[in-house]
């Protein structure tokens, strides 16, 4: 095909006209050697949306990623390994957070050679965070299927969680990096933290937004911002580079996390329990802002069910419209896009590319789902 | 007092006439100075056993390890992490892995700047590990106390565990030594994949002897062999001189871990419930070599103890009785004195030194319970 025809990039996606771009990056490059502006060229690519579109733009890496994820995973005498974790890798896993590794490191330079290792173990991290999350949740259900722990054990989830955590600091180890090793040990011991802080903050509905920021920069945040800045390190990016990529990350992972709180009280099928932080007793932004100048009858509520853990099926809906009358749900919405748009704005001091404009985009897109 | 004195070192230690020592690695020193052979000086030493004189002569290096393991797990907001940590850390730890560390740094040279925080991260992994198998394994009782997961929730175990892996990782690249971060992260992810196959193995009768190796080796020898050969790579030792400490750590994990097996189905009380390895259906080295040559009957007992679960309180009795039997009591005891044997060898390649000596009366000493 000829690479600088805008034409050669689209496809057909469905029947109303909509396309889909092939190749974003080339379909951008000759975009702009064809005049057009990055603004209109965004929307031409309405098709897709941004997750997709970084996809694409990063697919050569992402699939070295994959393989690499997919070899690792292979125990020979321990089919247990790939049988749990091909269930939670494979199902729907967005890879979100090996993406802003890829993606900072292809926007400040070539990726380096380190950056497709780095991903992975970004991914593994997360997965090992899953497995040990819903063991500790008792959760039932993950990305619309079956939880780990559910269809095998939790013995299989806490052991298969080690051994990811394990392979991750291999893969790090692999990168070579003191510098990203520390970023990426440091985020693990700030999740963890983070982990154990929500666990002894649940059921606890004197828990201010202080600790709930810090359990959400734990259990969120820092992989987000780790990610990013350790992709932008390895491409040898300067310190101002990554530190704003860590500051984008940082922000994107509270926006994301405040958006997922909001939807738990939501009533759209996100492939996840609605109401799950409910009945998990879990005090997330929303509860402590309706808590502030609750009436006796509502903290009577938030008492028995978050406190006591005696909840009804109609314990929800009733939760959600406390939240409404309390205009909570609006001020975490307004939490979410604040943090969104914070995000953006941490990307001026990076350098002006169509990976930029997709990680802006992505910040738009985290809280899409809300707006 | 003169350090060039013996019995300065010297205190009375019960009224039965026997004494200690005090700073072990002095008073051999002042035992070289005074030209008294290495030998008989182990004898007059005859009051501390092996492990307690190892900590006499590091204990300037563990006071530093303790107290580095201390201020790394206080963590101001989260309680529950000292609470949880300091119950299973202070509960009569032994050290011993971290002493492989320091004593292989000792031994060969001054220990270099990164010994204490390599072996307080060893500590970590291993205290880790020991959180996370008390879940899996239901276990109630550690070291003569109840265990974390009794007395918090699993929970706690499986996150205060996770916070663990991180510190000791973050510890790890404190050292700055990409090749300790090698050893260490192989080692972790070796000893997460044997407690994997260990899980998978529970209740299988069918289980070998290459597999059973491969879960020790995993479980227990990786660690060991891991906490000496790096402590021989960050005092800077040859390669031929950390390949021996390597060797001596896996040889003496193998002769610890079948010592431990062997005593499972002993009646002596080692603070650990006897019968644990039976009731939990682990298919250790004795029961493998029962099996070989069982009787119906025989067969017929461990596959309704061990396979169906359905165990008595006079079945520990009766598996005893059956192992002692088909000589696998007998057999198990001579192959951890086997590997006993084979860890004091691995020790001819290293400098001949009091800590040398200490490392082999170790050997001894970790299947003295069993002669």
């Amino acid at each position: 095909m000829d690479i600088h025809r805008l034409d050669s990039y689209i496809r057909p996606a469905g029947g109303d006209g909509r396309v889909r771009i092939v190749d974003l990056r080339r379909f951008f490059h000759a975009g702009i050697i064809a005049g057009i502006s990055e603004e209109v060229m965004s929307l031409d690519a309405a098709g897709p949306n941004p997750l997709e579109r970084l996809a694409e733009a990063l697919s050569g890496d992402l699939a070295e990623v994959n393989a690499l994820i997919s070899e690792r995973l292979s125990s020979e005498q321990v089919s247990r390994i790939p049988e749990v974790t091909s269930h939670i890798v494979g199902a729907g896993g967005k890879r979100l957070r090996p993406m802003l590794t890829l993606a900072a490191a292809r926007l400040l330079g070539n990726g380096g050679p380190h950056h497709v290792p780095l991903a992975a173990a970004v991914e593994f991290i997360h997965t090992a965070t899953l497995l040990h999350d819903d063991v500790v949740d008792e959760s039932t259900r993950r990305r619309g299927g079956p939880t780990a722990n559910l269809l095998w054990n939790n013995k299989s989830s806490i052991l298969v969680g080690d051994y990811l955590f394990a392979r991750a600091f291999q893969l790090m180890v692999s990168s070579g990096s003191l510098r990203v090793l520390g970023i990426l040990s440091d985020a693990a011991a700030t999740i963890t933290e983070g982990e154990v802080l929500q666990l002894v903050s649940t059921r606890d509905l004197g828990t201010t937004v202080e600790t709930y920021m810090k359990v959400v920069r734990g259990k969120t945040a820092a992989l987000f911002s780790a990610a990013a800045e350790a992709g932008g390190v390895a491409a040898g990016g300067s310190d101002s580079e990554t530190a704003s990529l860590r500051a984008y990350g940082e922000a994107l992972g509270i926006s994301f996390q405040l958006t997922d709180d909001l939807l738990d009280y939501g009533d759209r099928d996100i492939g996840k329990n609605t109401g799950d932080d409910l009945r998990e007793g879990k005090v997330t932004f929303p509860v402590i802002l309706a808590l502030r100048d609750a009436t006796v009858e509502e903290r009577s509520f938030w008492s028995r069910t978050i406190e006591k853990a005696r909840t009804a099926e109609a314990d929800v809906d009733e939760a959600r419209a406390i939240l409404e009358r309390r205009g909570a749900l609006a001020e975490t919405r307004s939490a979410a896009l604040g943090w969104s748009a914070k995000a953006k704005e941490t990307l001026a001091a990076l350098p002006d590319d169509p990976l930029r404009s997709m990680l802006s985009e992505l910040a738009d897109y985290v809280v899409a789902r809300i707006v």
